[in-house]
Protein backbone atom coordinates (compact mmCIF):
# COMPACT_ATOMS: atom_id res chain seq x y z
CA UNK A 1 0.00 0.00 0.00
CA UNK A 2 1.09 3.59 -0.35
CA UNK A 3 2.97 5.45 2.58
CA UNK A 4 0.23 7.40 3.58
CA UNK A 5 3.01 9.87 5.36
CA UNK A 6 5.14 10.53 1.89
CA UNK A 7 1.42 10.88 0.23
CA UNK A 8 0.74 13.77 2.50
CA UNK A 9 3.72 15.20 2.34
CA UNK A 10 3.52 15.00 -1.66
CA UNK A 11 0.37 16.72 -1.65
CA UNK A 12 1.41 19.69 0.50
CA UNK A 13 4.61 19.92 -1.59
CA UNK A 14 4.29 19.12 -5.04
CA UNK A 15 5.49 20.47 -8.21
CA UNK A 16 3.15 23.55 -9.26
CA UNK A 17 1.51 23.02 -13.14
CA UNK A 18 1.69 25.96 -14.80
CA UNK A 19 -0.98 26.59 -17.82
CA UNK A 20 0.38 29.34 -20.43
CA UNK A 21 -2.45 30.45 -22.58
CA UNK A 22 -4.99 27.55 -22.68
CA UNK A 23 -7.48 27.48 -25.10
CA UNK A 24 -10.35 25.04 -23.99
CA UNK A 25 -11.80 25.84 -20.17
CA UNK A 26 -12.59 22.13 -20.08
CA UNK A 27 -8.62 20.98 -20.73
CA UNK A 28 -8.06 23.01 -17.85
CA UNK A 29 -11.10 20.74 -15.80
CA UNK A 30 -9.45 17.60 -17.06
CA UNK A 31 -5.96 19.05 -15.81
CA UNK A 32 -7.18 19.96 -12.61
CA UNK A 33 -8.96 16.01 -12.42
CA UNK A 34 -5.30 14.86 -13.49
CA UNK A 35 -3.51 16.65 -10.95
CA UNK A 36 -6.10 15.35 -8.16
CA UNK A 37 -5.22 11.63 -9.25
CA UNK A 38 -1.16 12.13 -8.37
CA UNK A 39 -1.57 14.71 -5.12
CA UNK A 40 -0.83 17.95 -6.86
CA UNK A 41 -2.83 21.21 -6.20
CA UNK A 42 -1.57 23.91 -7.42
CA UNK A 43 -2.56 24.95 -10.25
CA UNK A 44 -1.58 28.47 -12.19
CA UNK A 45 -2.85 29.91 -14.89
CA UNK A 46 -1.42 32.68 -17.80
CA UNK A 47 -3.58 34.31 -19.61
CA UNK A 48 -6.38 31.89 -20.51
CA UNK A 49 -8.17 32.12 -23.53
CA UNK A 50 -11.14 32.45 -21.85
CA UNK A 51 -12.87 33.72 -18.76
CA UNK A 52 -11.86 31.21 -15.90
CA UNK A 53 -13.56 29.90 -13.55
CA UNK A 54 -16.14 28.80 -15.98
CA UNK A 55 -19.11 25.96 -15.84
CA UNK A 56 -17.20 23.87 -18.43
CA UNK A 57 -13.75 23.95 -16.32
CA UNK A 58 -15.56 23.03 -13.24
CA UNK A 59 -17.43 19.75 -14.44
CA UNK A 60 -14.42 18.78 -16.26
CA UNK A 61 -12.88 18.32 -13.13
CA UNK A 62 -15.57 16.24 -11.83
CA UNK A 63 -14.29 15.78 -8.52
CA UNK A 64 -10.89 18.15 -8.45
CA UNK A 65 -12.93 21.33 -8.19
CA UNK A 66 -11.01 22.76 -5.21
CA UNK A 67 -8.30 22.75 -7.27
CA UNK A 68 -10.14 24.62 -10.01
CA UNK A 69 -11.09 27.13 -6.68
CA UNK A 70 -7.82 27.49 -5.73
CA UNK A 71 -6.19 28.12 -9.13
CA UNK A 72 -3.92 31.71 -9.39
CA UNK A 73 -4.48 33.75 -12.88
CA UNK A 74 -1.62 35.70 -14.12
CA UNK A 75 -0.97 37.97 -16.88
CA UNK A 76 2.42 37.57 -17.34
CA UNK A 77 4.84 34.01 -16.77
CA UNK A 78 6.60 35.89 -15.20
CA UNK A 79 4.69 37.12 -13.00
CA UNK A 80 3.61 33.01 -12.54
CA UNK A 81 7.22 32.39 -12.11
CA UNK A 82 8.20 34.81 -9.38
CA UNK A 83 8.16 31.98 -6.35
CA UNK A 84 9.50 29.40 -7.68
CA UNK A 85 13.45 28.35 -8.09
CA UNK A 86 13.39 25.54 -10.32
CA UNK A 87 10.89 25.59 -13.57
CA UNK A 88 10.83 23.11 -16.62
CA UNK A 89 9.09 23.63 -19.35
CA UNK A 90 7.20 20.69 -21.62
CA UNK A 91 7.49 20.48 -25.19
CA UNK A 92 6.34 17.99 -27.79
CA UNK A 93 9.45 18.51 -29.88
CA UNK A 94 13.07 19.17 -29.29
CA UNK A 95 12.79 22.01 -31.15
CA UNK A 96 14.97 24.28 -28.47
CA UNK A 97 18.02 22.69 -28.20
CA UNK A 98 20.31 25.39 -25.98
CA UNK A 99 18.38 23.80 -23.14
CA UNK A 100 19.16 20.42 -21.22
CA UNK A 101 16.12 18.08 -22.67
CA UNK A 102 15.08 15.39 -19.59
CA UNK A 103 12.77 12.66 -19.44
CA UNK A 104 9.92 13.19 -17.21
CA UNK A 105 11.21 10.93 -14.68
CA UNK A 106 14.57 12.33 -14.36
CA UNK A 107 12.88 15.61 -14.15
CA UNK A 108 10.56 14.40 -11.59
CA UNK A 109 13.38 12.93 -9.51
CA UNK A 110 15.21 16.31 -9.73
CA UNK A 111 11.84 17.96 -8.81
CA UNK A 112 12.04 15.74 -5.72
CA UNK A 113 15.54 16.83 -4.69
CA UNK A 114 14.26 20.53 -4.92
CA UNK A 115 11.48 19.76 -2.82
CA UNK A 116 13.00 17.76 -0.19
CA UNK A 117 15.27 20.72 0.09
CA UNK A 118 12.25 23.77 0.80
CA UNK A 119 12.41 24.74 -2.89
CA UNK A 120 9.15 25.20 -5.27
CA UNK A 121 9.42 24.08 -8.40
CA UNK A 122 6.69 24.12 -11.56
CA UNK A 123 6.16 22.63 -14.88
CA UNK A 124 5.17 24.65 -17.96
CA UNK A 125 2.51 23.09 -20.74
CA UNK A 126 1.81 25.48 -23.87
CA UNK A 127 -1.42 26.14 -25.70
CA UNK A 128 -2.98 23.14 -26.88
CA UNK A 129 -1.91 23.20 -30.40
CA UNK A 130 1.00 25.14 -30.51
CA UNK A 131 2.80 24.48 -27.21
CA UNK A 132 5.33 27.39 -26.35
CA UNK A 133 6.86 30.09 -27.95
CA UNK A 134 10.47 30.30 -27.96
CA UNK A 135 10.08 33.26 -25.33
CA UNK A 136 8.66 31.36 -22.76
CA UNK A 137 10.82 28.46 -23.27
CA UNK A 138 13.50 30.49 -22.15
CA UNK A 139 12.19 31.42 -19.25
CA UNK A 140 12.88 27.65 -18.22
CA UNK A 141 15.59 26.28 -16.69
CA UNK A 142 15.51 22.78 -18.55
CA UNK A 143 12.81 21.32 -21.22
CA UNK A 144 10.87 18.00 -20.80
CA UNK A 145 9.81 15.63 -23.91
CA UNK A 146 7.78 12.71 -23.28
CA UNK A 147 8.84 9.59 -24.90
CA UNK A 148 6.24 8.97 -27.52
CA UNK A 149 5.85 7.04 -30.78
CA UNK A 150 6.99 10.01 -32.99
CA UNK A 151 4.53 8.44 -35.92
CA UNK A 152 1.84 9.22 -34.19
CA UNK A 153 2.21 11.66 -31.14
CA UNK A 154 -1.00 13.01 -30.16
CA UNK A 155 -0.88 13.63 -26.29
CA UNK A 156 -2.99 16.29 -25.04
CA UNK A 157 -2.80 18.68 -22.36
CA UNK A 158 -4.41 16.89 -19.29
CA UNK A 159 -2.60 13.84 -20.59
CA UNK A 160 0.98 15.25 -20.70
CA UNK A 161 0.02 16.85 -17.00
CA UNK A 162 -1.36 13.01 -15.94
CA UNK A 163 2.21 11.59 -16.87
CA UNK A 164 3.86 14.20 -14.83
CA UNK A 165 1.80 13.60 -11.99
CA UNK A 166 2.61 9.97 -12.33
CA UNK A 167 5.80 10.47 -12.56
CA UNK A 168 5.80 12.69 -9.28
CA UNK A 169 4.16 10.22 -6.99
CA UNK A 170 6.45 7.37 -8.95
CA UNK A 171 9.85 9.51 -7.53
CA UNK A 172 8.08 10.03 -4.51
CA UNK A 173 6.25 6.88 -3.38
CA UNK A 174 8.11 4.48 -4.33
CA UNK A 175 11.49 2.85 -2.73
CA UNK A 176 14.22 3.04 -5.35
CA UNK A 177 12.44 0.40 -7.83
CA UNK A 178 9.99 -1.89 -5.48
CA UNK A 179 6.04 -1.42 -5.80
CA UNK A 180 4.74 -0.05 -3.12
CA UNK A 181 1.81 -2.55 -3.37
CA UNK A 182 3.53 -5.57 -1.34
CA UNK A 183 1.47 -8.77 -2.71
CA UNK A 184 0.67 -10.60 0.38
CA UNK A 185 3.40 -13.13 0.92
CA UNK A 186 2.84 -16.37 0.25
CA UNK A 187 3.76 -19.10 2.52
CA UNK A 188 4.97 -21.94 1.46
CA UNK A 189 3.83 -24.97 3.12
CA UNK A 190 5.93 -27.13 5.28
CA UNK A 191 7.29 -30.18 3.64
CA UNK A 192 5.60 -32.61 5.67
CA UNK A 193 2.02 -31.36 3.89
CA UNK A 194 3.85 -31.61 0.49
CA UNK A 195 5.25 -35.42 1.22
CA UNK A 196 1.72 -36.41 2.18
CA UNK A 197 -0.21 -34.74 -1.07
CA UNK A 198 2.69 -37.26 -2.69
CA UNK A 199 1.99 -39.95 -0.80
CA UNK A 200 -2.23 -39.77 -1.34
CA UNK A 201 -1.90 -38.41 -5.21
CA UNK A 202 0.79 -41.34 -5.90
CA UNK A 203 -1.35 -44.00 -4.24
CA UNK A 204 -4.29 -42.94 -6.19
CA UNK A 205 -2.27 -43.00 -9.61
CA UNK A 206 -0.99 -46.37 -8.69
CA UNK A 207 -4.20 -48.13 -8.17
CA UNK A 208 -5.32 -46.88 -11.78
CA UNK A 209 -2.34 -47.91 -13.14
CA UNK A 210 -0.76 -44.94 -14.40
CA UNK A 211 2.96 -46.05 -13.42
CA UNK A 212 3.23 -48.00 -16.47
CA UNK A 213 5.53 -49.63 -17.89
CA UNK A 214 6.66 -50.21 -14.02
CA UNK A 215 10.55 -49.42 -15.43
CA UNK A 216 9.49 -45.86 -15.33
CA UNK A 217 8.01 -45.73 -12.46
CA UNK A 218 10.55 -44.20 -10.32
CA UNK A 219 11.13 -41.54 -13.07
CA UNK A 220 7.55 -40.64 -13.34
CA UNK A 221 7.53 -40.02 -9.83
CA UNK A 222 10.48 -38.07 -9.46
CA UNK A 223 8.86 -35.92 -12.65
CA UNK A 224 5.40 -35.53 -10.53
CA UNK A 225 7.27 -34.65 -7.44
CA UNK A 226 9.15 -31.87 -9.60
CA UNK A 227 5.93 -30.26 -10.95
CA UNK A 228 4.76 -30.16 -7.29
CA UNK A 229 7.82 -28.87 -5.76
CA UNK A 230 8.43 -25.95 -8.11
CA UNK A 231 4.73 -24.27 -7.63
CA UNK A 232 5.83 -23.67 -4.17
CA UNK A 233 2.35 -24.38 -2.79
CA UNK A 234 0.93 -22.80 0.65
CA UNK A 235 -0.75 -24.73 2.91
CA UNK A 236 -4.19 -23.71 1.84
CA UNK A 237 -3.13 -24.42 -1.89
CA UNK A 238 -2.30 -28.02 -0.38
CA UNK A 239 -5.86 -28.57 1.10
CA UNK A 240 -7.34 -27.89 -1.72
CA UNK A 241 -5.13 -30.10 -4.34
CA UNK A 242 -5.95 -32.49 -1.90
CA UNK A 243 -9.64 -32.06 -1.94
CA UNK A 244 -9.74 -31.98 -5.70
CA UNK A 245 -7.23 -36.05 -5.84
CA UNK A 246 -10.15 -37.12 -3.04
CA UNK A 247 -12.97 -35.31 -5.13
CA UNK A 248 -11.12 -37.12 -8.51
CA UNK A 249 -11.32 -40.97 -7.23
CA UNK A 250 -14.77 -41.11 -6.77
CA UNK A 251 -16.69 -43.33 -9.05
CA UNK A 252 -18.60 -41.28 -11.74
CA UNK A 253 -21.97 -41.00 -11.03
CA UNK A 254 -24.36 -42.95 -13.73
CA UNK A 255 -25.14 -41.27 -16.26
CA UNK B 1 16.23 10.34 -25.68
CA UNK B 2 14.59 7.96 -27.94
CA UNK B 3 16.24 4.73 -29.81
CA UNK B 4 14.33 4.76 -32.88
CA UNK B 5 15.82 0.86 -33.48
CA UNK B 6 14.30 0.15 -30.02
CA UNK B 7 11.27 2.03 -30.76
CA UNK B 8 10.77 -0.30 -34.06
CA UNK B 9 10.75 -3.30 -32.83
CA UNK B 10 8.26 -2.33 -29.64
CA UNK B 11 5.89 -1.01 -32.52
CA UNK B 12 5.72 -4.88 -33.98
CA UNK B 13 6.10 -6.71 -30.62
CA UNK B 14 4.26 -4.77 -27.81
CA UNK B 15 1.98 -6.29 -25.38
CA UNK B 16 -1.81 -6.40 -25.85
CA UNK B 17 -4.75 -4.31 -24.79
CA UNK B 18 -7.50 -6.25 -23.95
CA UNK B 19 -10.64 -4.47 -23.01
CA UNK B 20 -12.96 -6.40 -21.03
CA UNK B 21 -16.97 -5.39 -21.78
CA UNK B 22 -16.37 -2.04 -22.41
CA UNK B 23 -19.41 0.38 -22.32
CA UNK B 24 -18.72 2.94 -23.96
CA UNK B 25 -17.40 3.46 -27.56
CA UNK B 26 -15.57 6.61 -26.91
CA UNK B 27 -13.72 5.13 -24.73
CA UNK B 28 -12.45 2.28 -26.64
CA UNK B 29 -11.52 5.06 -29.61
CA UNK B 30 -9.47 6.96 -26.50
CA UNK B 31 -7.85 3.50 -25.69
CA UNK B 32 -6.80 3.02 -29.37
CA UNK B 33 -5.19 6.94 -29.60
CA UNK B 34 -3.14 6.38 -26.16
CA UNK B 35 -2.04 3.30 -27.50
CA UNK B 36 -0.50 4.45 -31.11
CA UNK B 37 0.76 7.26 -28.68
CA UNK B 38 3.34 4.50 -27.07
CA UNK B 39 3.50 2.29 -30.38
CA UNK B 40 1.39 -0.47 -28.76
CA UNK B 41 -0.79 -2.16 -31.65
CA UNK B 42 -2.64 -5.27 -30.23
CA UNK B 43 -6.39 -4.33 -29.16
CA UNK B 44 -8.52 -7.13 -27.86
CA UNK B 45 -11.95 -6.31 -27.18
CA UNK B 46 -13.66 -8.89 -25.25
CA UNK B 47 -18.28 -8.16 -24.89
CA UNK B 48 -18.39 -4.73 -25.74
CA UNK B 49 -21.68 -3.17 -24.36
CA UNK B 50 -22.03 -1.66 -28.01
CA UNK B 51 -21.98 -3.10 -32.09
CA UNK B 52 -17.83 -2.60 -32.54
CA UNK B 53 -16.52 -0.72 -34.31
CA UNK B 54 -19.10 2.55 -34.99
CA UNK B 55 -18.56 5.90 -35.74
CA UNK B 56 -18.11 6.86 -32.23
CA UNK B 57 -14.92 4.59 -31.78
CA UNK B 58 -13.52 5.81 -35.03
CA UNK B 59 -13.75 9.34 -34.19
CA UNK B 60 -12.61 9.24 -30.85
CA UNK B 61 -8.94 6.93 -32.42
CA UNK B 62 -8.15 10.55 -34.01
CA UNK B 63 -5.13 9.53 -36.15
CA UNK B 64 -5.35 5.76 -33.97
CA UNK B 65 -7.74 4.22 -36.68
CA UNK B 66 -5.75 1.34 -37.92
CA UNK B 67 -5.74 0.16 -34.14
CA UNK B 68 -9.55 0.29 -34.50
CA UNK B 69 -9.63 -1.54 -37.43
CA UNK B 70 -7.07 -4.10 -37.03
CA UNK B 71 -9.12 -4.92 -33.16
CA UNK B 72 -10.38 -8.12 -32.74
CA UNK B 73 -13.29 -8.87 -30.86
CA UNK B 74 -14.12 -11.85 -28.48
CA UNK B 75 -16.99 -13.29 -26.81
CA UNK B 76 -14.88 -14.02 -24.16
CA UNK B 77 -11.72 -13.92 -21.93
CA UNK B 78 -10.50 -17.09 -21.97
CA UNK B 79 -10.50 -16.89 -26.37
CA UNK B 80 -8.83 -13.50 -26.08
CA UNK B 81 -6.05 -14.68 -23.69
CA UNK B 82 -5.08 -18.04 -25.44
CA UNK B 83 -2.00 -17.52 -27.34
CA UNK B 84 -0.43 -15.20 -24.40
CA UNK B 85 2.08 -16.54 -21.88
CA UNK B 86 1.84 -14.00 -18.69
CA UNK B 87 -1.50 -11.57 -18.77
CA UNK B 88 -1.54 -8.71 -16.24
CA UNK B 89 -5.13 -7.33 -14.64
CA UNK B 90 -5.28 -3.46 -13.73
CA UNK B 91 -7.52 -3.08 -10.76
CA UNK B 92 -8.07 0.13 -8.58
CA UNK B 93 -7.85 -1.59 -5.51
CA UNK B 94 -6.23 -4.44 -4.16
CA UNK B 95 -8.91 -6.40 -3.14
CA UNK B 96 -7.90 -9.35 -4.76
CA UNK B 97 -5.14 -10.77 -1.76
CA UNK B 98 -4.21 -13.60 -3.57
CA UNK B 99 -2.31 -12.44 -6.40
CA UNK B 100 1.08 -10.58 -6.75
CA UNK B 101 0.48 -6.96 -6.67
CA UNK B 102 2.73 -4.53 -9.31
CA UNK B 103 3.57 -1.23 -9.65
CA UNK B 104 3.12 -0.18 -13.32
CA UNK B 105 6.52 0.11 -13.84
CA UNK B 106 7.45 -3.39 -12.74
CA UNK B 107 4.68 -5.12 -14.75
CA UNK B 108 6.34 -3.30 -17.81
CA UNK B 109 9.86 -4.69 -17.16
CA UNK B 110 8.95 -7.91 -16.18
CA UNK B 111 6.69 -7.53 -19.78
CA UNK B 112 9.71 -6.38 -21.59
CA UNK B 113 11.72 -9.54 -20.65
CA UNK B 114 9.34 -12.41 -21.17
CA UNK B 115 8.76 -10.45 -24.54
CA UNK B 116 12.41 -10.09 -25.95
CA UNK B 117 12.18 -14.24 -24.98
CA UNK B 118 9.27 -14.02 -27.61
CA UNK B 119 6.53 -14.52 -25.17
CA UNK B 120 3.54 -13.08 -25.56
CA UNK B 121 1.83 -10.53 -22.60
CA UNK B 122 -1.76 -9.02 -22.52
CA UNK B 123 -2.97 -6.67 -19.94
CA UNK B 124 -6.48 -6.48 -18.93
CA UNK B 125 -8.81 -3.91 -18.19
CA UNK B 126 -12.60 -3.59 -16.88
CA UNK B 127 -15.30 -2.20 -17.34
CA UNK B 128 -15.52 1.94 -16.72
CA UNK B 129 -17.32 1.60 -13.33
CA UNK B 130 -16.89 -1.56 -11.66
CA UNK B 131 -13.41 -2.92 -13.53
CA UNK B 132 -13.59 -6.69 -13.77
CA UNK B 133 -15.50 -9.15 -11.51
CA UNK B 134 -13.50 -11.64 -9.62
CA UNK B 135 -13.44 -14.82 -12.16
CA UNK B 136 -12.11 -12.28 -14.13
CA UNK B 137 -9.31 -11.85 -12.29
CA UNK B 138 -8.70 -15.26 -11.46
CA UNK B 139 -7.68 -15.63 -14.88
CA UNK B 140 -4.54 -13.05 -14.50
CA UNK B 141 -1.14 -14.44 -13.59
CA UNK B 142 -0.16 -11.01 -11.60
CA UNK B 143 -2.50 -7.82 -10.98
CA UNK B 144 -1.40 -4.29 -11.37
CA UNK B 145 -2.43 -1.03 -9.20
CA UNK B 146 -2.01 2.37 -10.30
CA UNK B 147 -0.03 4.48 -7.47
CA UNK B 148 -2.76 7.32 -7.09
CA UNK B 149 -3.78 9.32 -4.56
CA UNK B 150 -6.26 7.18 -2.21
CA UNK B 151 -8.43 10.42 -1.79
CA UNK B 152 -9.19 11.32 -5.05
CA UNK B 153 -8.21 8.41 -7.71
CA UNK B 154 -10.37 8.73 -10.50
CA UNK B 155 -8.41 7.46 -13.62
CA UNK B 156 -10.52 6.57 -16.57
CA UNK B 157 -9.77 3.82 -19.07
CA UNK B 158 -7.94 5.44 -21.70
CA UNK B 159 -5.67 6.99 -19.12
CA UNK B 160 -4.77 3.96 -17.14
CA UNK B 161 -3.88 2.48 -20.77
CA UNK B 162 -1.68 5.49 -21.54
CA UNK B 163 0.13 5.08 -17.96
CA UNK B 164 0.71 1.66 -19.26
CA UNK B 165 1.58 2.66 -22.66
CA UNK B 166 4.08 5.18 -21.37
CA UNK B 167 5.48 2.60 -18.82
CA UNK B 168 6.15 0.34 -21.58
CA UNK B 169 7.72 2.75 -23.76
CA UNK B 170 9.54 3.44 -20.90
CA UNK B 171 10.91 0.16 -19.80
CA UNK B 172 11.41 -0.38 -23.38
CA UNK B 173 13.38 2.75 -24.64
CA UNK B 174 15.51 4.20 -22.03
CA UNK B 175 18.76 2.84 -21.26
CA UNK B 176 17.88 1.27 -17.36
CA UNK B 177 19.47 2.67 -14.51
CA UNK B 178 17.93 0.35 -12.36
CA UNK B 179 19.11 -3.58 -11.58
CA UNK B 180 15.77 -5.22 -11.55
CA UNK B 181 14.92 -8.29 -10.99
CA UNK B 182 14.83 -11.59 -11.98
CA UNK B 183 13.96 -12.76 -15.42
CA UNK B 184 11.97 -16.36 -15.25
CA UNK B 185 13.78 -19.20 -16.10
CA UNK B 186 11.12 -21.58 -16.87
CA UNK B 187 9.23 -21.03 -19.70
CA UNK B 188 5.27 -20.62 -18.79
CA UNK B 189 2.59 -22.47 -20.83
CA UNK B 190 0.65 -20.55 -23.47
CA UNK B 191 -3.09 -20.10 -21.84
CA UNK B 192 -4.79 -21.88 -23.72
CA UNK B 193 -2.93 -24.72 -22.15
CA UNK B 194 -3.65 -23.63 -19.23
CA UNK B 195 -7.38 -22.78 -20.14
CA UNK B 196 -7.70 -26.65 -21.38
CA UNK B 197 -6.49 -28.27 -17.62
CA UNK B 198 -9.09 -25.97 -15.98
CA UNK B 199 -11.60 -27.02 -18.57
CA UNK B 200 -10.55 -30.70 -18.08
CA UNK B 201 -10.12 -30.84 -14.47
CA UNK B 202 -13.56 -28.78 -13.88
CA UNK B 203 -15.59 -30.99 -15.89
CA UNK B 204 -14.50 -34.05 -13.93
CA UNK B 205 -14.79 -32.46 -10.39
CA UNK B 206 -18.45 -31.33 -11.55
CA UNK B 207 -19.07 -34.85 -12.19
CA UNK B 208 -18.51 -35.79 -9.10
CA UNK B 209 -20.28 -33.21 -6.97
CA UNK B 210 -16.89 -31.46 -5.74
CA UNK B 211 -18.71 -27.99 -6.33
CA UNK B 212 -21.04 -27.90 -3.11
CA UNK B 213 -23.18 -25.99 -2.15
CA UNK B 214 -24.10 -24.71 -5.82
CA UNK B 215 -23.57 -21.04 -4.55
CA UNK B 216 -20.04 -21.90 -3.72
CA UNK B 217 -19.10 -22.83 -6.85
CA UNK B 218 -18.06 -19.78 -8.67
CA UNK B 219 -15.50 -18.77 -5.67
CA UNK B 220 -14.79 -22.71 -5.76
CA UNK B 221 -13.45 -22.78 -9.11
CA UNK B 222 -11.55 -18.55 -8.91
CA UNK B 223 -9.89 -20.50 -5.93
CA UNK B 224 -8.79 -23.62 -7.89
CA UNK B 225 -7.93 -20.96 -11.40
CA UNK B 226 -5.52 -19.35 -8.65
CA UNK B 227 -3.66 -22.07 -7.65
CA UNK B 228 -3.56 -23.01 -10.54
CA UNK B 229 -2.35 -19.85 -12.46
CA UNK B 230 0.22 -19.27 -9.59
CA UNK B 231 2.04 -21.96 -10.33
CA UNK B 232 3.40 -20.72 -13.81
CA UNK B 233 3.15 -24.23 -14.80
CA UNK B 234 5.17 -25.29 -17.99
CA UNK B 235 3.84 -26.66 -21.00
CA UNK B 236 5.46 -30.41 -20.33
CA UNK B 237 4.01 -29.66 -16.28
CA UNK B 238 0.33 -29.33 -17.62
CA UNK B 239 0.64 -32.37 -20.17
CA UNK B 240 1.61 -34.23 -17.08
CA UNK B 241 -1.19 -32.96 -14.73
CA UNK B 242 -3.33 -34.01 -17.75
CA UNK B 243 -2.43 -36.85 -17.99
CA UNK B 244 -2.64 -37.35 -13.83
CA UNK B 245 -6.06 -36.26 -13.94
CA UNK B 246 -7.13 -38.73 -16.79
CA UNK B 247 -5.64 -41.61 -14.75
CA UNK B 248 -7.93 -40.24 -11.31
CA UNK B 249 -10.73 -40.31 -13.51
CA UNK B 250 -11.06 -43.97 -14.24
CA UNK B 251 -12.57 -46.27 -12.22
CA UNK B 252 -10.99 -47.63 -8.92
CA UNK B 253 -10.32 -51.62 -9.99
CA UNK B 254 -11.94 -54.17 -7.82
CA UNK B 255 -9.52 -55.02 -5.12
Amino acid sequence: MADTNKLNKNIQNGPSIILVAPQLPENIGMTARAMANFGLIDLRIVNPKEIFPCSKSISAAAKATSIIEQAKIYNSIEDALQDLTFVYATTARARYSHKTIVAPHIAMQQTNNFIVNNKKVGIMFGRERVGLFNTELSLADELITFPVNPAFASLNLAQAVLLIGYEWMRATIYKTDEPIFKPRVMETAQKNSLFNLFVQLEKALDLRGYFRPIERKEIMINNLRDVLTRATFTEPEIRLLRGVITSLEKFKPKC
